[in-house]
């Protein structure tokens, strides 16, 4: 879906939560004796009790994102459009009012993912979802939202990779567990929002060269698609066991996302077992007019939209009228079983949610409190922190910004609170520029704003402004990059090479032989042509920071934080956009494609994984044994999905060796020549973030991993266990290296039900 | 789908298949360079090549049970509509001609899987396969066969519940293993036949009380249909891999079977996996009409046409035009993508049963040569005396009947070949009834019709004719029952009791003071009152014993044969049928329901598993480990579905404690107080024949059995291994009874997907 903040102004008056009216009226409410209300009725029939109240007209009003509800009943209207990517946002459900005005912030999930720590992120999703729920709780925001975004970022053009933890099956399926897990909670009675893994499936462009996701059909094969594509969705549903999924705009191998039972029914429903709480699914929003208008699979909208609910669509989110239900109705191709299953599916998810059972909901005492709470401030600006990654550095980071020093900030980022929160934002309590930051530290700051991508001449104001504060000063700090102008959501970008005036002025700074450090914000770019230039003396990215950004990036420039992120897609060379099309869904290289991914692209700038700290590491593995049963390792294994069985932990010892106290991130690599060819360069198998390892104190700890981290697809999407030879890369780059065997006979992991031809 | 013998002969005349004339000709034909023809090329991409040259027309003409083909490209015309329940059988695409002018006629499968014996059907599946190979390759037939029926048959009403092999799981999924595999073959390659699995699903109904197959919608709760209606059918998709399915006329829990995503795609093609060849799903034969017809789940034809496609069918079969496929183009509804996925998973089909290889085709070889082979014939009689039931006996069975003895062969089957068959049948090349075989014997023979079942008054006729042959033979042997006029296709049976001018006129012969035999015929009856009658001696149950059912009745009533035959089904009391409604289909008992099949029904007149013979057995467990560990068991066992998962074999002894040789079958019931109540009666969890076991010389074997056949299902569907105490019973009556433990916690072996609300 798209919804931009444009829209939202407009929208947002026409919102259909009533303040303080969460549900009916069970108590009093003409719903009162409806099983509905009935608490301790099981919750299937409790949603089935209400669908069988209601008239057909009634239902078919439900039907939609601004679902009408039923007057006659007392049940409110509710609109299912809320957004939490990264905080509560700006949603067409969601009406920041009184004490409702802020929500926490947080980095983009990007610059989260950069941090590699599990916890974070699951702290992250606790926060979000408890102010997701205040906001519910409140009457002001639905009980569901649609986050987390688990598409992989398979394209450095993708205008939404930020919204995603990046490139990594492995980063990708921990993120969707946390983040979910946080968001819905552990209560086995009630999630505390409903959270929707979107967009389901192979959903990572906007619009190139003439063709949008509106109407674009990823060819993916089927190993691709267990492999890679399907993979965080595997997470979310068969494992996570996620509230709700989205369906996407484009099309997967000829059939529309939201008209495709091979993905909503056979993979999802079926072979992942999707189907517990008979967990619905929304499509896209104006996907369903998709069908029809762009993908032409269906003659007219009311087909299609009929298509949609029959193949597995539960619910059609729209602008304005941009799916046809009274037509599918009137027309007979929607029928009222289909109906029925929807509504049923759509209000189990929300009696799940606590929505009507007022305030004996579990997480009723949720409230306008809890928005903004210290420990979430603190943790937006902690993640910020921690995701930020650097990638160079001549010893001239950190610097002494102690009070006094004069320091050039130069940019279009240096002050522009607009620049912090990227895509999927809301109003935050406050926007904290770098600027702001260096001024508490007392730092006597000279500004100078810079070209943005727009202007690719440097102009002569800028240049002079820049040179002028530069030349005023003991350190230039230059925050530059592309922003959301360059690429977001409707939008890929063009190139990942730096814009030209900015490289020009970049050029100039690098001249005056003063400390110049660069901090990359947005999108990754091609860095070469500053790692090259030894004028230019250190590179922080630092992504979408949120809320705190600035003083985050502060705190790391002047040492006061220890940096340690580690970057979380791979850093392409600007001829790398020339070589593969955007539509090109392969992975592996190929004549007419140099291989997408660390694991496939042999020719990065920088690595997936690279990241440099103010200390230096020494990582080695502990013992592990050389070689194990295939065959005997899954006779210890209880569990029903064979990918998940666990595999001994792998042992490893980190030293500090420099003298400051820094987090380290370990990412263990797998490496071998089982399996079909192509071999992959190397897999992410495991990783965690060790905290606060002080020089002379060795932190040892074990990284757990499964069998499926080892195993490989085959052509035809089968997760198989190879027998061979082993290696285990631990850090990038490579600092040791562990070797294992597998013996016996290859096993089948997970069988892959095929696609239709 | 129903057809029956009197639209045959007006059908055949249509049939689209020219003899000789087996698939395209791909030497000289204009498909020849197109890579259908190419029979190293991948079969997925052969079918696909073949879609790709079809025009839209074409493509629409060939979705329907009567294919067109493409005359321009030289496709012939197939009729998709082959039958072979127990013998290659008279159906639309089958033209019985010259060379191709009979087939061997086995029981009906009821009777077959009376014998307890997997070898014997895979042997008969073997055999069907062959001679309906060979009608294909004689250009006679298609190449894929609408068998096996493998619905449970669980209420004795039903009017085909002959057609299947009984009331109980176990054995009705190794009768489709081993008969699918018969029929198939083991070549991975090339199929022998395309097998299909029916009716999908909960399809045990034709005609009750206003209610049709046409209009039902079976209520049936998750429970019973993991642990009862699909089972069959798990193992034809996911374990058997079989060619294809066919979806049936009723509706399951509210949506039609041919329009049932949660069948088709969330069960079938999700959770079983069943897509590894794109495999089929045929309608039942007008099934698609039903759907707006009469199930009222679209409004008219051509929608409803549409929607079975897109839910997963992907051919229609029709009497004639009994879809609306081009209505369901013109509208829209239905698109290209779901046509041609239905083209490829059919022509994927042809392909992989050979169909386009013409003489390279694995099968090629086998010819009309090998109908009617005398390994068959010898098949057809073994098998309908190892499947004959003894059910009371004085010792008079076996008869002395050597040449000269004087027997009155009297009732409406002693001499009549239109009762040896029962449905879907075709023209075997003989028929010898039971008095045929007598005067093969030398007997001096006295035959007297008797009243069938239309008739309920005994005429003076019959009875004097029956008295009179009585009066002047030795013995009598009465030949009776219900034949197909009370129940078969299209019609459930009113009652199980006898007719009374069946009971009126073998009073009159009980009286004679004559040893008296009565050879029940066709489907199951209450035979309280011929147990209870001392007049009347010895009772077998012959069900519809095949072309060569008279010799093999004869020779058990002579010895010449020992009886071992056991009930495949509950022989309920008369007032069952007033219990319980046909349309109930829970299983478990009730206030509304006296509980379905051994497992729930404790008032069984002989219960499932009964069984007498002409000698005594002695049968007793061997050495069995006390008690296991649930994870133990796990641990050990790599399968990918773990109720698939071997258990340590049954070890038993069998003494013959009589004077004569004959076979045994060995049955073992698993009962424990575990898992969810009600607990069953007791279980068939292992069985197996054990063949000519003489006197004094004890057979000892060990059977195989799974941990799926000691876990149960909870209400969700689960199949779920339960800790706790286990007896096994063996033998029915219970003769030897052995203990095991199960220790540890209960273990998942199947999640079950839940159905929509």
């Amino acid at each position: 879906m798209f919804f931009s903040v444009a829209k939202l102004t407009t929208v947002v008056s026409l919102t259909h939560v009533a303040l303080g009216a969460v549900g009916p009226d069970c108590v009093n409410g003409p719903l009162k004796s409806n099983k509905i209300c009935d608490r301790n009725a099981p919750p299937a029939e409790r949603a089935a009790a209400l669908v069988a109240a209601l008239t057909q007209e009634e239902k078919l009003a439900n039907l939609v994102s601004k679902a009408q509800g039923a007057p006659r009943l007392g049940l409110p209207k509710y609109n299912w459009w809320g957004e939490a990517l990264h905080g509560v946002a700006g949603a067409p459900g969601i009406n920041f009012t009184g004490a409702y005005s802020t929500a926490t912030s947080f980095p983009q999930p990007l610059l989260m993912a950069a941090a590699f720590d599990d916890d974070l992120i699951f702290n992250i999703g606790t926060a979000i979802g408890i102010e997701s729920r205040a906001f519910g709780n409140g009457g002001v925001a639905p009980f569901d939202y649609w986050t987390p975004n688990v598409n992989a970022f398979k394209d450095p053009r993708w205008g939404r990779g930020s919204e995603t933890p990046g490139e990594d099956v492995l980063v990708l399926k921990r993120y969707a567990r946390n983040m979910i897990r946080g968001l819905e909670g552990d209560n086995p009675k009630e999630r505390r929002v409903i959270a929707t893994c979107k967009h389901y499936a192979a959903n990572d462009f906007e619009d190139w060269m003439g063709t949008s996701r509106h109407d674009f059909d990823a060819k993916v094969s089927p190993q691709d698609l267990a492999e890679y594509y399907l993979q965080p969705f595997q997470e979310c549903a068969r494992d996570s066991k996620v509230g709700s999924f989205m369906c996407a705009y484009n099309a997967v191998n000829g059939v529309p996302s939201c008209a495709n039972t091979y993905l909503m029914e056979t993979i999802l429903r079926g072979h992942w077992k999707w189907t517990d709480d008979n967990n619905y699914i929304t499509s896209d929003c104006e996907a369903v007019l998709d069908i029809s208008e762009n993908h032409k699979y269906a003659p007219n909208l009311a087909a299609g939209t009929a298509l949609a609910f029959i193949s597995g669509t539960d619910l059609s989110c729209e602008y304005e009228s941009s799916s046809d239900i009274p037509g599918a109705w009137s027309s007979g191709a929607l029928n009222v079983t289909i109906v029925d299953r929807a509504l049923n599916r759509l209000y189990h998810g929300l009696v799940r949610a606590g929505y009507f059972d007022g305030d004996a909901a579990v997480y009723a005492n949720i409230s306008a409190a809890d928005i903004n709470s210290p420990t979430a401030q603190k943790l937006a600006y902690q993640s910020a922190t921690d995701g930020i990654v650097m990638l160079k550095n001549d010893q001239t980071l950190p610097l002494p910004l102690t009070q006094g020093k004069k320091v050039a900030m130069v940019g279009f980022w240096a002050n522009d609170t607009s620049k912090l929160r990227g895509g999927y934002s809301g109003p935050p309590p406050f926007l904290h520029t770098p600027l702001y930051a260096a001024e508490k530290l007392g730092l006597v700051v000279k500004t100078s704003s810079g070209p943005v991508l727009q202007g690719n001449n440097a102009s002569d104001t800028w240049t002079s402004g820049a040179l002028a504060a530069a030349n005023a000063s003991d350190y230039i700090i230059y925050f530059g990059g592309q922003d959301t102008s360059a690429a977001g959501e409707t939008k890929d970008r063009l190139t990942v090479a730096w814009p030209a005036a900015q490289l020009t002025l970049l050029a100039k700074l690098s001249k005056l032989g003063k400390p110049l450090v660069v901090v990359q914000m947005g999108d990754m770019l091609d860095n070469t042509p500053l790692l090259e230039n030894k004028g230019i003396n250190s590179i922080l990215w630092a992504s979408w920071p949120g809320q705190d950004g600035g003083p985050a990036v502060v705190d790391i420039l002047s040492g006061a934080k220890a940096v340690a992120g580690r970057l979380p897609v791979t850093q392409y060379p600007v001829n790398y956009t020339e070589e593969v099309p955007m539509t090109d869904m392969t992975l592996r290289p190929s004549e007419l494609n140099p291989g997408r991914t660390y694991r496939w692209y042999d020719s990065a700038v920088q690595s997936f994984g690279y990241g440099l700290h103010y200390t230096s590491f020494n990582a080695t593995f502990g013992k592990y044994k050389p070689n194990f049963s295939i065959q005997a390792l899954l006779a210890d294994c209880s569990k029903e999905f064979k990918d998940t069985c666990p595999f001994p932990a792998l042992p490893i010892r980190v030293s500090n060796t420099g003298n400051r106290t820094s987090d380290f991130v370990a990412l263990a690599f797998v490496k071998s020549e089982t399996g079909p060819k192509p071999y992959p360069l190397k897999t992410l198998a495991a990783y965690t973030r060790l905290r606060d390892i002080s020089p002379g104190k060795p932190a040892e700890t074990s990284l757990e991993w499964t069998l499926g981290n080892i195993a490989r697809h085959d052509k035809d999407g089968n997760t198989v266990l190879y027998p061979g030879k082993y290696q285990v890369l631990l850090d990038e780059p490579t600092q040791a290296v562990l070797e294992f065997s597998l013996r016996g006979k290859e096993a089948v992991l997970d069988k892959w039900p095929s696609a239709p031809e």
